[in-house]
């Protein structure tokens, strides 16, 4: 699949075939407690399947699950802040929610040792997502290769990965992976436990799971959903799914945690984050002042405001800014401006709760 | 690979093959307490790999495992027996002994539910290897869906599986197991797991493990070996492996459990072993009773002689059958009285424990 980039992603192919072919569906008629969410209000989170069953167990005050999982590989940046607030959303809405740390994943795709994993994983991840707000105490977080302290459970998960994968071709397998190996049909066979078996019995037992993803991981869910339909030793709720667009790359690029200039760490402090913006901020500016202040910018390129757009919670302002900047009034270096103390108000705020958030994670993994 | 009968083995190509290309190696040299067995004094157990380890560990009095499995398929008979054998011998010169009941590999092979499994591997396999003499207690018998009811050693055993999976190629699959689907792809990695867990340090540690199989599974041991060698996140010592002959078909061709007259169940009565004896057993003796005292048997070919060299402990007596039979003083009818006999006693010895043996079987699995 194609990259399908944030400003792009309504008129992309793939988006079409998406709607047409393989019948996801956009996201409209939100309840409040949604539209009252940036990334559901701005349609950053802008389709769906099988949304409705969530929406009715929350409306029926009736059990749900959220199901996600983390690569536990380099920094956690703002892009995977998206995932961690939608954790944190559902969480408030009353899901139980589940992550997965793909440590067994990590291992396939990049030859990467359980305890390097374990590691990343406390440090970047769990300790952010704590400083985000998530209660990780009323979470069901586990790594892939040590599911549970409950042999119950642990049994449970490994059984169906194992039972899974009669339900499933090679081809499918490869049409999902590319080129696919022993290592990374495990992995695919992972993630559909992962995504199912917070409604095994052992757990929470039958009920509707929403399971968060980028668009490009669609084929993802559609592997686990046809694995879903066909084994008859459980029954299972359908899987729901919304998708979401990525945030752009700071330098205009995708982001991607081997580019350090393409992205704001969590970790990353106010004189980094003020650096790297003014530096690598894709702009849509103007060459020149002069020429700025008589065509105006352009807003819907500049990534610092596609940045604001995921971070400025204030519609009128960032309207306000929007207007500005493409009238001119507002020049790329002041833009920029807004967006160095947006993030740095932000990520300082999630930073001021690290050190206790840390603590909270090693005494959760015993470390 | 071909079919290795047990008249045949010695000089079959596919054995030559194992020796020159493969390094499996003749049994010989053995202590007393093998030789005093008759399948190792009989070489129906002919050939090993690093078998030396074993005796080494025997001889110093140092920790050793047994790891062998159960497919929980058809009626348990005295084809398995020869396993069921090699258990409770191995059991009583010390070794940890480990059992699979590969209901992960039922499931994917035959369709079979884990209930099922769960079922025919009790009533049949467990009840008859107790009522046999051995000491399930005192073994780390468990179920592949299933592995433990202490956590540590089932994400342990799990965790390995799945991390065996980026040492192997499909290739190496395929070369083993032919047509290979996702499913064949986890009972393989799963009997990978099975033979090489004990040495895990939730288990028993690093130590010898021999491994008993039919000469059709070299494969399986090889692909074991190879992944045991690549895997750089576990210090495993190499497997050791020995190679049994089949006990052939009553009447003449493979034993098989969808064959009811090509075996003998341990829960056949008196008088089935009797009529089946005398209807299929495929004879080597002569058309008539005057060419047969004329020209005599052959008790290389006649499958009651052969049993009896699997089932007949005293040499003595049992050199007499062949050299009476050979000449023609004894009929095959004679033959196959002796046989009728041997068995009666044997299997009705294992029957008048059959109830103590399900009791004790299924209380082990909660029942």
């Amino acid at each position: 699949m194609n990259q399908v980039t944030p400003w792009e992603v309504k008129g992309d192919i793939d988006y079409d075939k998406l709607i047409k072919e393989f019948g996801i569906k956009e996201l409209k008629e939100l309840p409040k407690e949604f539209n009252d969410n940036v990334l559901f209000r701005r349609k950053k989170i802008f389709a769906h399947r099988d949304m409705q069953r969530i929406l009715e167990a929350i409306r029926d005050k009736k059990p749900f699950a959220m199901m996600t999982g983390l690569m536990p590989t380099g920094k956690f940046h703002i892009g995977h802040a998206i995932l961690a607030q939608q954790m944190i959303f559902y969480q408030k809405l009353g899901a139980k929610v589940y992550i997965a740390v793909a440590d067994v994943e990590a291992y396939h795709a990049r030859g990467q040792s359980l305890e390097e994993s374990k590691k990343i994983a406390i440090e970047e991840y769990i300790t952010n997502y704590i400083a985000m707000g998530l209660d990780v105490k009323k979470c069901e977080l586990y790594f892939q290769s040590n599911r549970s302290n409950d042999s119950k459970k642990s049994n449970a998960f490994y059984r169906l990965q194992n039972l899974l994968a009669g339900h499933v071709t090679f081809n499918e397998f490869k049409a999902v992976y590319g080129e696919i190996t022993p290592g990374k049909m495990l992995s695919g066979l992972m993630q559909a436990a992962d995504m199912l078996h917070a409604q095994l019995p052992e757990f929470e037992g039958t009920m509707p799971v929403i399971v968060p993803v980028g668009v490009d991981q669609d084929p993802h869910l559609r592997l686990a959903r046809d694995m879903t339909k066909r084994i008859k030793a459980y029954k299972f709720v359908q899987l729901s799914s919304t998708y979401h667009v990525f945030v752009p790359g700071l330098n205009g690029g995708k982001m991607s945690a081997s580019d350090p200039n393409s992205y704001i760490a969590l970790t990353d402090d106010a004189k980094t984050i003020k650096k790297k913006v003014n530096k690598y901020a894709f702009s849509g500016g103007k060459e020149t002042v002069e020429e700025h202040r008589e065509k105006g910018g352009d807003p819907d390129i500049d990534v610092s405001y596609q940045w604001l757009t995921f971070f400025e919670e204030d519609d009128d302002k960032l309207k306000e800014i929007y207007d500005k900047y493409k009238a001119g009034d507002l020049l790329s270096g002041e833009l920029k401006a807004i967006l160095i103390e947006k993030l740095t108000e932000t990520i300082g705020g999630y930073q001021s709760k690290r050190t206790e958030a840390q603590k909270t994670a090693e005494k959760l993994f015993k470390i």
